[in-house]
């Protein structure tokens, strides 16, 4: 054993784990690329060891003796990461979060609940829930997803039109940064005191420290639910009615829009063929619930939509984190992936054309398809599905990166942003450079330099060509 | 003229300023401290002279060339902070953004407006006004402020109850970085493509780079408006009906609950002496706003509170950009100043009368008096006035000081932010590493040094030991 593991073991005792089914488990999230490495017999190496520390104190200790023997560290939270943000190389150190775990304080009045980082975001959910509470954000890993992995990514929730991304849930954290100094920001509602240090590590995917706490801003649970749906003759008539929603201050939490084919495939019950597909769930009050129903019901009906059947809301709450295994598709030559990216308003339908006629040219798609999930006042996300089965099966990755470059340069054609919430990690590297410009790259590089200058966290992830030191 | 000056003045021309009267108006801020040092004779050191860059790439000239020179340089806005953001050195170069002005790009349909940085935040707003549309940021400041210069500071508006504060406005920005490069990020609602790189200049105050553009996301012009008013036996009466309020999702843009002192001072014909005063207004849909007033009105009378005429919103509405002068109280021996700070709902109570308590006690002191006027799901900023007559003219500074010392130290020993939205500048900078905690600090001096690694912008402002390299 290298003299580290040894280091970190005496640290760590048994929480220092060297078996080769803790470092197999370890070594990758769930990116597609990955499963098909391992389908494939090009899994990723195994890491070194995987250390789980139960403190701020011990995780500083990890990133000392890490950064005295120059050895990299990747850290792994749910482990529910689609983009490739864990991915280990050999001789690299795993920190897992998982024996952070639970929650350190709630302050009912002030709605606030502050976990420690490895706490699973279900579990957080369901642990402020005991007390009348909610924090609100429903990505739909969250029964997989750590709180502090829900941050480092700039997580999206289910919930966002009302309640707000991972930036508007947090209030505060605690991270170690890679010299082993442990940063902790006030629990204030509000600073004007510099530069907001929370937001380094809103999605800093890893590189710029190590997250151990997070506290949430909360709010109680709601008064009153109520779900509706409209179905629309075009995509963007659906479009048209949510910026009218949104347009006029109401603000229901669950905003979603089908298009055509999503529509049929997952509302076959409730939309009728050749129609796309709006669902919403309101939220709060009841009194604010019932005259928020009636305005965007006037609304939808100015853009053409037509009432539909409100079970559908139940449905889709009932169903909404069940997704197809991959493994079960890749096993059958298919890959099946989703991309998310947001555009302005008058950006969004052009580019939800563009993307879709782009994929459906790719030799061997059999599916594409998107719906928008999270809307603002100045614009909306794209939720892109798509799968592809190439002639050959040896062709699976480079169907699969065909498809990501289409999507992606149509994106950035049609002046989008090409990362709505699932973050960058590895699959969207190429891609980073033109949607920062090169100052902003140069800006991104200059932090890492700053806080990591040996780039020791996380290599390989966010930055476009990682060995740049 | 040294050779930096010549070379501004072949780059620039007649908008390389040199005279006295010029560099004189440009030599400080609002800083009450700086009125009274131009009173008592100790006026701030004229800048070597006043660059009027007309274009972000004019901006990256004049910043190359005063880099190759060693010399500051220092970011004038509208000149409205009041914290000492702005205080020239001698030697040092004004760079002046009054002429980056107007509006480049407005999308209604999108709600967004680009406007350059040098704009006044109230031409701003009567732009998009003109169009049907609001930023719905109102600082007090905002016929004197630069739009740049309100994201700058993380200026907070008194509407931002419902439409947030300048992180919640900005949709995207442009920032010469200290080295010449110009900086855009992408006009997208919502990204996760690392961490928010708008987030570096936002509370920035000039030392990371000059803002040159800045896109607000806008809203519609309400549909209604409508002023409501309560009284209340005590302050903390006033605060749980608040707090009542936003817990359960209501968003009046304007919140503002005055102390028994400030009632009786600014609302003396609708607060009866010894009340609490707390002035409402909603704006939106009517629907909205109806049912949102009969809410809190509920809520206010579950808290104790008695409903007063309207009208005071009125009031409040016509006068709530009067400011008295200054410098007419300097001149008869009394220093008046105001202080704002944040803390959480179970916090702010206790740091209300505790910091009052504290006032109180310095010798001379004339009045102390707070407000709540920015409120959150977790907490509320309070507004402290403090008026200080000391025995002895050439105590005036000192006076100062001992009040500003004991607002900051109550607010730190009761858990409280030290600053909701005036900024660090000078003032507050002895305090900022117990805001920040000393990863915190360490942090922020790393992003300057990556940034900015010769000290060259705004120097003396927000990083406690300006000279620290």
């Amino acid at each position: 054993l290298s003299d580290l593991v040894e280091r970190l073991s005496t640290l760590l005792g048994p929480r220092l784990r060297t078996d080769e089914a803790a470092r197999a488990a370890h070594c990758r999230d769930r990116w597609v690329l990955g499963e098909l490495a391992d389908l494939e017999g090009r899994a990723a190496p195994l890491p070194l060891a995987v250390a789980e520390p139960e403190s701020a104190e011990e995780v500083a200790s990890v990133l000392r003796l890490c950064r005295e023997a120059r050895t990299p560290v990747v850290t792994y939270g749910g482990g529910s990461g689609v983009c490739g943000g864990v991915r280990t190389a050999s001789g690299e150190v795993v920190l897992a979060t998982r024996r952070l775990a639970g929650l350190v304080e709630l302050g009912a009045d002030d709605l606030v609940a502050r976990f420690r980082a490895g706490t699973n975001g279900l579990a957080a959910e369901k642990r402020v829930q005991e007390a009348g509470l909610t924090i609100g954000h429903w990505p739909q890993s969250i029964d997989l997803a750590s709180v502090g992995g829900l941050i480092a990514t700039r997580s999206a929730g289910q919930y966002s039109t009302a309640y707000g991304n991972a930036e508007d849930v947090l209030l505060a954290l605690e991270a170690v940064l890679p010299d082993g100094r442990i940063l902790r920001t006030r629990e204030t509602p509000r600073a004007a005191a510099g530069p907001d240090l929370r937001q380094l590590f809103l999605g800093s995917e890893g590189i710029f420290g190590v997250i151990t706490e997070v506290t949430f801003s909360l709010r109680p649970l709601p008064e009153a639910m109520r779900g509706q749906a409209f179905h629309f003759g075009a995509f963007g008539a659906g479009l048209d009615a949510i910026r009218a929603v949104l347009r006029e201050g109401w603000r229901p939490p669950v905003v979603r829009l089908y298009d055509v084919t999503e529509g049929e495939r997952a509302f076959t019950a409730w939309c009728p063929k050749g129609r796309a597909f709006l669902l919403l769930v309101h939220e709060g009050p009841a009194a604010l619930v019932e005259t928020q129903l009636r305005a965007v019901a006037a609304r939808c009906r100015e853009a053409g939509g037509v009432a539909a059947d409100a079970a559908a809301a139940d449905h889709w709450l009932e169903h909404r984190n069940q997704v197809p295994s991959l493994r079960g598709f890749l096993e059958k030559g298919i890959v099946v992936d989703t991309i998310e990216v947001a555009a302005t308003w008058s950006r969004v339908l052009p580019l939800y054309e563009r993307l879709l006629v782009s994929l459906r040219e790719v030799p061997g798609i059999l599916a594409a398809s998107a719906h928008s999930s999270h809307s603002y006042r100045s614009g909306t996300n794209l939720y892109v599905t798509f799968a592809v089965r190439p002639a050959e099966r040896s062709a699976m990755a480079a169907a699969y990166d065909e498809c990501w470059r289409r999507v992606m340069e149509a994106t950035l054609a049609a002046g989008g942003g090409i990362a709505h919430h699932h973050g960058i990690g590895r699959v969207r590297r190429p891609w980073l450079a033109a949607e920062l410009g090169p100052a902003g790259l140069a800006t991104l590089r200059a932090l890492k330099r700053a806080l990591d200058p040996e780039h020791l966290l996380n290599p390989g992830v966010l930055l476009p060509d990682g060995a740049e030191a």
